[in-house]
């Protein structure tokens, strides 16, 4: 669905499936007044186990369609592509783009933790990206990272309370722990799906920080003059594959339907 | 890698990823004077959550890339394409196209049991290819079917004999248990890498089938005027994603290195 001639331009957002909605979720309730357009890869995701030059020609594949739209800004709400591709992204983009590894950072250094831990999946993690950023703003950090693997099936299994992702969690953050991490940035957008059991296993001296809704307060405040203030909230779903997979995971996160859920063609490159 | 002039034409192997390297190792095994070469859409993978047009689409793609490499006859080991896209890509292709569907229903109904389990993903047990195929031979079979979205990842993770994967297929075993399956048929080529955890969860009494070496054997009953007797169990690899995660997990499988691992482009469409 197009917009509407003279409607305001949606904010785009852009995630390997349908964990981004979480970040969505988070800025249709920061910024209510704004539209919004989500294009879920869902044909071809996971990216977080894929190379890096493969991660970079889906997304910028993504962010084409995207700025065919004709948004007013696009979100990379996928962890991995924003790890490996956001440059990439922004050189093919004609609008401002927001990835979410700088807003995550800026959120887990909020916290004034001392020892900080990166969660993600193995390309996430392989980047070094979050990594990078947190040294690039604080180079007296402890960090320490871990590749999660099964976090992301865990998830969309719906195990996200579940004594199963209990241990699998105790085994992928024990090291963390024993470490002493104060702080453990959530570098998935399924992750908080996960936090019941992430709770449960880091107990309530470890802050978890997920970087959706650090993602919001970044476009309000790096980005607030692009904001159109003539939206409704109106939120269209675009997927590349429509298994009912996706659909129930879809509306399992945002906890409603959206307005418009359609299957697009991404031109897969 | 091109075979030299003259040089006798492999089987082809086509997976959605790498756990289809267990078909091509019992291939290797029974037939070893042939070569063999193995396409793994490691760019695309999994197919076993996406719709079956995606699929369809996918594996087409797959298939036709690899006639172009001149092969003797195609083997779809993917449980999921083999599912959803058998007849697309007989279509498709102007050489025989063996499943693995079909074999591995031989196979289980060759055990003699009359209460049949069939697990696999989501694709593979929605479609019900395996449940049609089993009443079309033996339509007096009690069948039961169990999607177990968890395997695969738990299989890449190399969890194969692990307490996590014991809980996990007791979970969705346990239906199928309790009815008093007597087999169950394996459709899906990573799960012969969960054995050791699967093997204590349903106990000795009852049987757990791999279409491997079925598709082994029916590739040789059906197909033996095509075998060329002049190979050398040369094994060439390709995969559409290059990540070293795969490149490891097909070594783990295969329990040794290809001969040739290349990465190729087969036209994403």
């Amino acid at each position: 669905m197009r917009p509407a001639a003279g409607a305001p331009p949606p904010i785009g957002i852009f995630d390997s499936g349908v964990g981004g909605l979480t970040v969505l979720r988070a800025l249709v309730e920061a910024l209510p007044a704004e539209d919004f357009v989500y294009l879920g890869d869902t044909a071809r995701l996971p990216y977080g186990t894929k190379s890096a030059s493969t991660v970079r020609r889906y997304a910028v594949n993504a962010a084409r369609h995207l700025v065919g739209r004709e948004i007013s800004l696009l979100v990379v709400a996928c962890n991995t592509a924003s790890s490996y591709a956001l440059e990439a992204v922004r050189e093919a983009c004609p609008v401002p783009v927001v990835g979410v590894v700088e807003p995550g950072v800026r959120a887990v250094l909020a916290t004034g933790a001392r020892r900080v831990g990166v969660i993600g999946t193995e390309g996430t993690i392989r980047s070094e990206a979050y990594q990078r950023e947190l040294e690039r703003r604080n180079g007296g950090l402890g960090v320490r990272a871990a590749a999660c693997p099964l976090f992301v099936p865990l998830a969309e299994e719906g195990w996200g309370d579940h004594p199963v992702t209990d241990t699998v969690a105790a085994h992928y953050l024990g090291p963390l722990l024993e470490w002493g991490v104060e702080a453990i940035v959530l570098g998935c957008t399924h992750y908080p799906l996960l936090v019941p059991s992430l709770e449960r296993v880091v107990g309530p001296g470890v802050r978890l920080v997920d970087s959706a809704s650090a993602v919001a307060a970044a476009v309000q405040a790096d980005h607030g003059a692009l904001l159109t203030g003539r939206g409704c909230g109106q939120v269209v779903v675009e997927l590349t594959d429509g298994s009912e997979h996706f659909r129930n995971v879809a509306r399992a996160i945002l906890g409603r339907d959206p307005e418009h859920l359609e299957l697009v063609d991404v031109n897969h490159g």
